[in-house]
């Protein structure tokens, strides 16, 4: 059945399940099986997270991106400790302290940046800002980037190498949230592998949710000293399912036949449609190259006034720094259509 | 289709969901909604639960009752207050400490008792040592109960309200545990209303995934003040799911047509029945009333051996207060066949 | 007997106690008194304390001052709430995260000024930010101002008004970090309570060890409501000392005789007179106005390097914002005398 | 100067200091020193420390025992973890929660005896439980006692010594509450070194304030690793004292010329002569050994009721378990005369 076409391009998360994972949850229905992670599914998403990852990993379902945020950082960072990320991160802005609370009190610092990404250089000068600082200032502990960032924009792997050596040469440990990693992996051509451990980190939030699940994130260490503690962690934050093989189950399905990669490919693809007719308005302008499912774009005021009296729905969004314009966002996603682009497009352009 | 003879009688967290909750998570999941509870599905929730319990309330869908129990708690305890329970009670011995650590470090004190509830002398006198001991000691704020208790037991309607009478007239909130709330109904034979907010509690958390949900519990306030706490609270934990959709059908579906009683009555009657039948081995003991679906039970060692050998699994689990012989618990569920039942009847009495 | 020349220009805590500090400690010695607070000397404060604010109070003496800032945040703001500071305030740079655990994460968010002083905008659009963010972002809670100011700056209690009438109005409560609260009466010439209470600051915290007491700073509350919270608090931090008799004696004789005043009038004095030697060194220049006794100042390389070899001492400070220039900090103290001044002064211009 | 007869038998931190802490105060006094610990009084107290225990130690100064407690536990125990310690002990009764506070939440487990000290078998029991529930439970971390204990008691170096050795087996720390370890070491006519880290004591919170100083305690780290963390958390705790040589000053007077063991010797012969005297009233029994500076005792009402009327002060106390009369607390102090003694008893015989 076709689905109504999509006015609503606010986020990726408006977005149902899709069929894999809702099939993979019937499959799991079967029978009794030991609770709490003691069943066959999960331990069958261990095996093929290691390998996805073509590495050992720990691997701790959760339902959401802040609960697994919250944890890795918990893990790496202590209460008088400091986690470095980019200014506008969702960790900082968009998870009412859940890292704070997770990790009884680090303190977050934002560093600024246009477009999203953190350079190491940027880290040198916090941490060397700290150490001066002694004991009256919270403690170097970690480096937070986010792939994608919240401004659409990919960290090369090259590029988080440089982010990540610089981070473990000042002794700081390297934490990704991935809620849009398989975008960035999708857009980059490379292996998962390179997108995360080979570039140096050591544990990353994966997002599914946004890209077809219904409702799976999952914390994903690379180093083992983190396991006994991330799981009494998720216990203690209450992430614990106890039917825990509903949450392995949708990670399995993401993970089997490239579900994550065509779905995500297919979210970029449908992005960068949407690029390429805007583009073509008189007086769009980008505030940030496309390359994940995220645009950010100035519109004359008659184009957005258009849409929205049309019923599409988009968030306006804080300028990046030293922008003045009134920028949209526009996110596109796993189950969205061409021709719902092309609707979009129509009507910004006011056929 | 028929499933193999059940022989995991260790809980009832071991059980996939029901038919009526896929189900709905399938309709749940067409086209797009608004994220975050910004959807119909929660709407309907919300107004469906004032309905099921006569009452305005607040209700926030969760996905553990670890969730449920610590955000209740965070609620009504700040970090310098303490928190009784029974001392064997799932929040002080069974949650890694999560009460702790959604109060920011509140105390659990646990309250001795044979059959796992609470008499009102004993917050009295909890009360009266903690006030003479000023601002040294954590300062009284939440008397919390478990229904069924973490014995099985249940408090009947006048003995939770003269607890809460006690509680409330010292200044104390009370918080209702209510992992197994559809069994204790069912078994009652009252109202919601009858059994939570009309006896005196101020806030329940009421689970619905050992009962036939895949993951849906939901903290349920019937004290509007405590609403906007709540929501900052759930998000910070990492709780808010943002397809809240799928926490909310379940649990709308949950209360259809009456799913959660007739579920939750049928697990009594097969507790009913095996402990009819437990009953009439020689030397079998029950160190507590069978009143929801859970058995503690003393039985000869040859019993237990015999089924064990014969694939059956259940916990020993520590003796009430008193008690020195060798306890196992027993839980039946919701989708346990009166044949399931009777298998492990067969295999007690060797036949 | 004459102190040798001071070369420590780092602050003003590198001093000891002033002679009426250390003879109230001696006359509190006197026989055994109840603890805890229940002391005479106790008493006698909290009544000199409705005196000198001319309002009834409730105040807690604690030992240090980032003991009385972490205390008083933790009153007024919980823990998924936003704390707006300057961005070089000593709450979110210099206390290693004090406020943050005290409050159990409430997030510090630092406002950017060029002079330390926030202004009733910057509060304004931070507090508009996180509503429209709503649950995602943390709750605004409290406005907290520095008196005076990391930059050595003074709010004039029309300027501190506004400031509390734009937070107020947003429903935020006032803070004030008053470590140099002496030094910016005595600079203003107001009464205490036109810089707090009348100005609209609902908590105090009291400097008195950098002006001449041993360890003694106080939490002062001008909101009754926030009594009992605060004394359970300062317990549950480890702040309650049993011998209380002996900070309450401090800060009695710190208010006694305008003894704080004068030591605060003293210390201005003084670096007025280094404001003005240094202002005839060619290529000095200060980088902020000189309200209190703290010095920022721009001083050529050969001046600074004359200095430290002669032994004098003083700290590289950071840039305000827009500076490039390398900037010192020279601070003042009560027990600095003109000579001491005048030495420094002689060393930096070669004499 | 005699003082007055002492009528207040209720505790020892009544006192005041001695003459020898405040005459350190005022030698401390002179001129200006580094800040934070950053001084001759403090490099010199970290040698006297080493030279006392006979071994290298981490030693950090803070205002109170709650502190010492607080923060010694934080360094050994994670928030998702347990510390097991007497059930009637101060860190689990008396300090209005400041250990879960600075743990982030571990929890304290209290295991019941009647004479206030800890048996091996005990902490055995507590660690098979836990281990048994896994991630469900809190994980075993810290033994921690009291020397003396809350029952006047004292663990002699060998009982102390099979406990910690139990502890460590279980792979756990060992914490000592010394708020009266001068006193237990003062009877025991040990080492500080047997009475602590011989004995397997990692970490040590020494009480001074007590035993004469004004306000005075400290961490004794036996560990080095945990140097660092201490130093930040008692920053980020708000007890890093500006003026740092004003406690360390005290503490180095504490343990110069034995001190610390003279007054403890006198407070302890107090009790002694106190004990002697009223094991003659008929009718009195001790509920617990006098081993430290503390009498627990059933008395005739009618000799409590004389002792009141004439104005003496002292608690009545809960009866250890089994026992039902009502107990009474004496405590003597450093500077407490046999005469003092002499009137109370006096005053009980009805003379």
């Amino acid at each position: 059945m076709r689905h109504p076409m999509r006015l609503d391009f606010t986020s990726d998360n408006i977005t149902g399940a899709c069929p894999e994972i809702l099939a993979a949850l019937a499959r799991a229905n079967e029978g009794a099986v030991g609770s709490y992670g003691s069943d066959p599914y999960t331990t069958a998403l261990e095996r093929l997270a290691e390998a996805i990852f073509e590495h050992p990993v720990t691997i701790l379902p959760v339902a959401t991106g802040t609960a697994a945020n919250a944890l890795a950082l918990s893990a790496l960072a202590g209460p008088f400790e400091a986690i470095y990320c980019q200014a506008a991160a969702h960790v900082i802005t968009d998870e009412c302290g859940a890292p704070e609370f997770y990790t009884a009190g680090a303190k977050l610092i934002g560093l600024p940046s246009r477009d999203g990404r953190l350079q190491p250089e940027q880290i040198a000068e916090a941490v060397a800002f700290a150490r001066s600082m002694g004991i009256h200032h919270v403690r170097p502990a970690v480096a937070c980037v986010s792939q994608a960032t919240e401004w659409g924009t990919i960290y090369a792997p090259d590029a988080l190498a440089a982010l990540a050596a610089q981070a473990h040469g000042l002794g700081l440990k390297v934490h990704m949230d991935g809620a849009r990693f398989a975008n960035a992996v999708a857009r980059l051509g490379c292996t998962p592998a390179e997108a995360s451990w080979r570039a140096g980190v050591d544990i990353l939030s994966l997002g599914a949710t946004k890209n077809g699940a219904l409702a799976a994130e999952a914390v994903v260490a690379f180093d083992a000293s983190l396991a006994e503690q991330l799981a009494y962690r998720r216990k203690r934050g209450g992430h614990l399912w106890s039917k825990m093989r509903f949450l392995s189950a949708q990670l399995s399905a993401y993970w089997t036949d490239d579900l994550w990669l065509r779905n995500a490919r297919h979210s970029n693809a449908m992005a960068d449609r949407l690029a390429a007719g805007l583009a073509s308005i008189p007086g769009a302008r980008f505030v940030q190259p496309v390359e994940a499912n995220e645009l950010f774009i100035v519109l004359p005021e008659a184009v957005t006034a258009r849409l929205r009296e049309k019923g599409f729905r988009f968030y306006d969004w804080p300028s990046p720094q030293g922008e003045s314009a009134a920028v949209v966002r526009l996110v596109t996603s796993y189950d969205m259509s061409a021709s719902d682009v092309d609707g979009f497009l129509a009507a910004a352009s006011g056929a």
